[in-house]
C-alpha cells in the first residue's frame, strides 16, 4: 500500500501540507513558517484528524522554535513552554495534540540543542504515527473478508494522520491483502469530512466507496449487508468511552440495533488513561456558520439558534473492540486498555 | 392560530404557490397555469409535504382542464384519466397524491359539468386540509406540558399542507393553549427542509427553534431532556409502519434507545391500508447531485457513487402513536388504523 499523496511534511524548514479546507476541488500545499500559521491551520481543519494533529503540533514547535531563532532570541525551554501552551490552544478535544506536545516539551526540558533535538523529536513522532498507521491496519484486516461493506463516518484515513490512517487503513490492509472491500462513508455533517476527504482517498486508493448522508446509514445498515462500522477516535477514556466526530454515538447505536459489531481505529496516544470515563472529555463547540453557511448557501433563517458540537462520545457498551498498533482491545476496556496503556506507544 | 403566510392557493385561475425552493432567502410566489408547471413544481419540490401535495395535485387537475379548454378541446372524462395519470408520476411515495387524483377521478366520472365541479372539488380537499392540520394539532397538543422541547425532522409544518401543518400543527396548537415549547429542527439532508423550512416557520410563528446537523439527535436525544419526537409521515401502512424523509427511521431508533417515545402525526388519506406492512411503500431514489452539488458547491469527488433514497420506512414498533384528525392511534397498529380508516378523512 503506498499513496500518491501526502497529508503533510517537513521541507525548506516549514511544516507544509495538503490544504484540507480545498478538497475535493483543489489539491494545493499550504506552508507554515510560524506557529501562527500551524495554530491556524488546526483550528481552522486545514490539517485534522487527531494523529495528524499531533504530528502537525509537533512540527509546530519547531516553527515557533526556528521563528524564535530568526527574530534574534535564544532559545529556552521557557520559550519552548509557552510555544506548546499556545499550540495547545487551538483545538480542545484531540488528546494526541496533548500527547505530542508534552513529548516536545520533555525533549525540551532535556536537552543542550534545542532545536536540533526538537525538530530529531517531531520528526520521530512522524515516523512512529506512519508505523502506527500500518500496523493498525495489519490488525483489523483480519476482521475482514473478502466481499465485505463496511460504513465509515468522518476521516480516519491517510488524511487524518501522516500515515495510511486508522479506520482507512484497515480497509488499504485488507486490500493489500487481497480483500475488495467496499466503503459507503457518512458524508458527515456539518464538514462533510466523509463525502470531501474519505471518498476522495478511497476512490485514489482504488477502494469502492459511496457517498450517504448522515441520516441515510439506518437505511443502509438495514438494507445493504454491512459487515462492521468501523471509525478513529479523538480520545479515548479509561473505559473504553471514545470521543469522535459529531455523529458517530447515533451511528453506534444504529449499529448496535442491526447487530452489526462497531470497532474504533485509533493510536495508543489517543487513550487517556487520566479519564475515568467518556462525560470528563471535553467537548468542541464550533462557530454556528458552519451549520447555516458551511456551503456556499445560507440555509437557515437569519437569527435562528444553531447547536454546533464537533465531536459526540460513544459509550464503550456500543463498541464491539478498539483496533489499536498493538492489537485490539475487547470489552471489558477497564483492563484491556490499561495493558495497552502500559505499553509503549512506538513500534 | 393565524398564519402570516400561504403555502399555496387558488387564484386568477392558476395554482400560486410559495416557492419553497427559494426558503429561508427569498419569498418568491410561483404560477403554475399548466399541467407541466404543476407537475414540475411537484417534482422540483416547489411544494412539497405529503398534504400539501394532495392539494396541490387537485388544482393541478383543475389547470389541465382548463388548458385543455383554453386550446379549444371538450373536456371529457378521458382526459381527466390523462391529466391525472400525468400528476400521479411526479412523485412515487406519498400516497396523498394518489388519493387526492382518485377523488378528482371520481367527481369527473360523476359530473355534467366537468370543469366547475373539479374546481369545487379541489376547494373542498384545500379546505378540509386546512380542518384536518387543526384537529390533528388540538389532539396532539394534549400530549405536550409547558416548558417541554421536542425533535422535530424535515417539514410537516405549514409549508407542508396547506393549512398549519401536521407534526409542527401540534407545536403550534400547544402554543394556543398557553404552552411554550422549544423545538429541535434536524437540518434534514440533503435538501434542508429542517434548516429552511421548518426554522423558518417556526421563527415566524414565534416559537423558538434550534437547527442541528441530523447527526446531533443522538446528543440532544441525550443531553437535551427532550420530551417527544415528532414527524409526519408520507404514507402509512395497514400495520403502522411509516414512510417519512429519510432519515426518521435512525431518528426513530435513537429515541426508543433513549426512552424518549416518538410520535408521527399524519392525516388519515396518509394511510394505505391496501400495504400490509411498510416494506411494500416504493422509496423515491433522487437525483444524486442533491447529496454532492446541492448547496452551491461540490462536496465530493467526481465520479465517486451516490445513495440517495428520499424517504425510508420506520417499523410500527418504534411509533408510541399515531396522531390524525380523528384522535391519536395507539398500538396495535392493524386495529387502530382500521377503525380509523373507515371513518371519513374530512372532519
Amino acid at each position: 500500500m503506498s499513496l500518491d499523496f501526502r497529508t503533510l511534511w517537513w521541507e525548506d524548514d516549514a511544516l507544509q501540507m495538503l490544504d484540507q479546507t480545498l478538497l475535493p476541488q483543489e489539491e494545493q500545499t499550504l506552508v507554515c513558517r510560524t506557529k501562527e500559521d500551524v495554530w491556524e491551520a488546526i483550528k481552522r481543519l486545514s490539517v485534522r484528524g487527531a494523529p495528524a494533529i499531533g504530528v502537525a503540533a509537533a512540527y509546530g514547535v519547531v516553527v515557533g522554535a526556528l521563528q524564535a531563532k530568526t527574530s534574534g532570541a535564544v532559545l529556552t525551554r521557557e520559550m519552548v513552554e509557552e510555544i506548546c501552551d499556545y499550540l495547545a490552544s487551538s483545538r480542545p478535544t484531540a488528546v494526541n495534540l496533548f500527547w505530542a506536545l508534552d513529548r516536545m516539551r520533555k525533549i525540551a526540558s532535556e536537552s543542550h540543542d534545542i532545536l536540533n533535538d526538537l525538530l530529531a523529536e517531531a520528526k520521530t513522532i512522524h515516523q512512529q504515527d506512519q508505523d502506527i498507521c500500518r500496523r493498525i491496519g495489519e490488525h483489523g484486516q483480519t476482521l475482514l473478508s473478502n466481499g465485505q461493506t463496511v460504513i465509515t463516518h468522518c476521516n480516519a484515513g491517510a488524511l487524518a494522520t501522516s500515515g495510511q490512517g486508522t479506520a482507512l487503513s484497515v480497509i488499504y490492509a485488507a486490500a493489500a491483502a487481497g480483500k475488495e472491500i467496499a466503503v459507503y462513508t457518512d458524508e458527515t455533517r456539518p464538514l462533510l469530512q466523509g463525502s470531501r476527504l474519505s471518498a476522495w482517498e478511497l476512490q485514489r486508493c482504488g477502494v469502492h466507496a459511496t457517498v450517504i448522508c448522515d441520516n441515510m446509514a439506518a437505511t443502509v445498515l438495514r438494507d445493504k449487508d454491512i459487515a462492521m462500522v468501523i471509525t478513529g477516535a479523538d480520545r479515548v477514556a479509561a473505559n473504553g468511552d471514545a470521543a469522535n466526530k459529531i455523529g458517530t454515538y447515533g451511528l453506534a447505536i444504529l449499529a448496535h440495533e442491526h447487530g452489526v459489531p462497531f470497532y474504533v481505529a485509533a493510536p495508543i496516544s489517543t487513550l487517556d488513561m487520566s479519564l475515568e470515563h467518556g462525560g470528563l472529555i471535553p467537548i468542541e463547540e464550533r462557530d454556528p456558520k458552519e451549520i447555516y453557511e458551511g456551503m456556499g448557501r445560507v440555509t437557515a433563517p437569519e437569527g435562528v439558534d444553531v447547536f454546533n458540537p464537533a465531536f459526540d462520545v460513544t459509550p464503550a457498551k456500543y463498541i464491539k473492540g478498539i483496533i489499536t498498533e498493538h492489537g485490539i482491545a475487547a470489552p471489558p476496556y477497564v483492563e484491556s486498555l490499561a495493558r495497552l496503556a502500559s505499553m509503549s506507544p512506538a513500534p
